[in-house]
């Protein structure tokens, strides 16, 4: 299967192909990669010491120029040498540390094209990766998401999956159907051969196996919930009445927690937003503040546009001005939304107005007092109770991408259908087919079997330079 | 002088330092450089394979995990050792080669400064290859620019500089002064000892090779109007009566003329603005088609902060709809501004409706008919003819910043000066210490002569890492 690809001009076409790999902007250095076969060769005609270069063993780094056609002197580098099948790709590599910004990265890129290198796919360096038995799937699929990590909880979840926990986690599963799906065509070999096994029907060989296989992939499905919280993050908005002290409790948190991107709220015309920390989790709060009535037709889109935002938040922190309690809007606003979306905050608690009515977090966004209790409990209220799931899936086991979910639901209906078959009475050759089907889809999530489709449609969506 | 810095805690203190190397966005990679004396072994205590890091060869790549203090590990990487003092800084070096992605670089240089790493100042590396003796400050400076480069013109120009050019174009010129100098200060030796020399005066010996010199420092000076306009680049606005076509030409220019930054133009409340390079000069092109008479007082702001942009526009390309003709208030307003800042164009030429006014340039932002020779109009407008000098610098012997324009210009006034007091008459010790001025200064522009306070505040504004 991944002959044919290999026959096409764009992914696995074998030909060197180069690229920049660090992000184009002003920075002390870049990097720009090439690979392939004979891309040692092919780059020391760009380099001002060819020979250097091209007898280079594996694993050095030779200090020279990238040059152009005419010998001019691109930018002064250090090229490190990689040999098939000590590198990345399992094949040749010279990866060339330029200086930094995008003018010498582009002009240091195009000496390599200039060279006879091809421009890399996006993630073309991992799909040779992967194609050249470097890594399976789900260790390429937690490169991207290393690489995308907002917090240092998702980095170490992402991390155990780069360390190959996942692939681990789902070949054990594996190893346990492949058990009793070998005794189950055994019986039925035996049987074709004998006439026997009619007295088999009901009665699976190795169900033990079938049934902890289940068990295991059941908890995976479970626990990508959270893999994907911590992943993509939750959307936290802040609303109220006026004068609640919704911006002061969004710029508290903001400071408190730590701030993912940066200290600088993103701001629209609409709503202001940042990206912070709470216990790892990547929250995106949203300040409605600037959601009112209004008679201007252009700022009554940008309130609607509010509204549909807070519909569609995870979590709405509603907060009430302790000073004055709480008013019949404040009620009928708790009333109309869903609870579990809604955590209600009692805010200036300083000023010892009135306690916190029941259910409400108390706060104060003027002295940060309850806001730690606050953070908790909105960790608590997007995250549910830790699981033994989470704790599993935060050593990296868990699964991560949509593409894993689908494949683990795959073979926990063909699991389920095999035993309810074997519980119906049905004889093994209808039985076995599923636990079959069960095997090739774990197999696909490590990319043991693959599609051209699953290929290209998963190493498309990687960083060019990956 | 360098040892009154070598005490400090900051620049110079020779501590173990680490650094996030590339810049902090999603990427394939991300490199973290660490270094200085017993860097290597620092290193291999937060690497799972410590002896072979720590005896890693000069100039070698060693695949592994960066590891926290507990033996978590942290991300899978390639570091190359490079051994003082083949580095680029001199010292011991560890660069750690790491996946992309904002997380995974903070985690890794957290993993440095918990295996006892300072983070490094912005350009304490480069201050370092400076103090070692790897570069001249005209080199370190040049490194600076080519992050910065805005074109490939301006990165060529900065990689001249890089190999070397104006460190010797400014020797040269040193040499010849101090070729001078010690003539004349041996016949100042002489003088005293014999008590001749008196008829000396007014006879500067070796006088061609000083004025030699005073010819190259001018010539470098005079060049630096085009350097600093191919560095910084030039603000060209776009202005004109409604429906003149502004935007038009805005759109055609970002189109025809290869965008630097991105092909997306960033958007203002009050303008629109797009770097573009013309002829590799770095242009803001700015769209004031906003600009207008308004009654809302915050518009009104926006209208203000749109003239007073326009005031400050290197050019200004006025804008005459060819279909109607030149407008009265077209006429007022080329009457009202400097001749030198306008380039009028005359818009819709293919609609042929009336030949362009004497002056215009004829384009047709519909049809890109004229648009090259605007653009060339625009280059020549904002740069001038080319000059020898611009050729010379454009090999990177040009001067490229404000500090090495203060010396040049310091060299020349001292230069001057002292063929001033040679021709007054002028005893020969009133005129050595004016050339060892000159000579100084230019001992100062490559390093050779320096202070902390100029160290400090040239490598200060470099990037982290570098």
């Amino acid at each position: 299967m991944l002959a044919s690809i290999m026959n096409r001009p764009s992914y696995g076409d074998g030909a060197p192909i180069a690229a920049i790999a660090t992000p184009l902007a002003e920075s002390a250095l870049s990097v720009v990669r090439a690979g392939g076969p004979g891309s040692v060769a092919l780059a020391a005609k760009a380099f001002s010491r060819p020979e250097v270069l091209a007898a280079a063993p594996a694993s050095s780094a030779v200090h020279g120029w990238l040059v152009g056609p005419g010998g001019e002197r691109i930018d002064e580098v250090v090229a490190v040498v990689f040999r098939a099948p000590r590198s990345f790709t399992g094949e040749d590599t010279v990866e060339f540390m330029c200086h930094g910004g995008v003018a010498t990265a582009k002009a240091a890129l195009r000496a390599l094209v200039g060279a006879g290198f091809r421009e890399a796919l996006p993630g073309e360096f991992s799909f040779r990766s992967f194609v050249n038995g470097k890594m399976d799937l789900t260790r390429a699929e937690s490169i991207m998401e290393l690489v995308g990590a907002k917090t240092d909880e998702a980095r170490t979840r992402a991390v155990g999956r780069l360390a190959g926990a996942l692939e681990r986690e789902i070949n054990e599963a594996k190893d346990l159907l492949v058990r009793a799906l070998t005794a189950t065509e055994i019986l039925l070999d035996y049987s074709e051969d004998d006439g026997v096994g009619e007295d088999e029907a009901g009665i699976l060989p190795d169900r033990e196996a079938v049934e902890a296989a289940a068990v295991r992939l059941e908890a995976l499905a479970a626990g990508y919930r959270v893999e994907r919280l911590y992943r993509d993050g939750a959307t936290v908005a802040v609303a109220g009445r006026p004068n609640a002290g919704k911006s002061s409790l969004f710029n508290r948190l903001v400071k408190e927690e730590r701030s993912i991107v940066s200290d600088v709220p993103g701001t629209t015309r609409d709503w202001i937003e940042a990206w912070i920390s709470i216990e790892g989790i990547p929250v995106r709060l949203v300040d409605t503040a600037g959601l009112r009535h209004a008679d201007d037709p252009v700022e009554r889109v940008g309130v609607e546009r509010s509204r549909a935002m807070l519909d569609g938040a995870d979590l709405t922190l509603y907060v009430v001005d302790g000073t004055t309690g709480l008013h019949p809007e404040d009620a009928a606003f708790l009333a109309r939304h869903r609870k579990e979306a809604l955590l209600p905050v009692w805010n200036k608690i300083d000023a010892g107005a009135f306690a916190p009515a029941e259910g409400f977090v108390g706060v104060s966004a003027e002295t940060g007092d309850g806001v730690g209790e606050l953070a908790a409990a909105i960790a608590r209220s997007i995250a549910g109770p830790k699981t033994e799931a989470a704790g599993d899936s935060a050593r990296g086991a868990g699964i991560a991408s949509e593409r894993q979910k689908g494949l683990v639901d795959r073979a926990i209906a063909a699991v389920g259908e095999a035993l309810r078959r074997t519980d119906a009475g049905l004889a093994l050759d209808l039985v076995a087919p599923e636990l079959r089907e069960a095997v090739d889809a774990l197999g696909e999530i490590t990319g043991e079997v693959s599609t051209e489709d699953i290929l290209e449609n998963m190493f498309g969506r990687f960083c060019v330079g990956k």
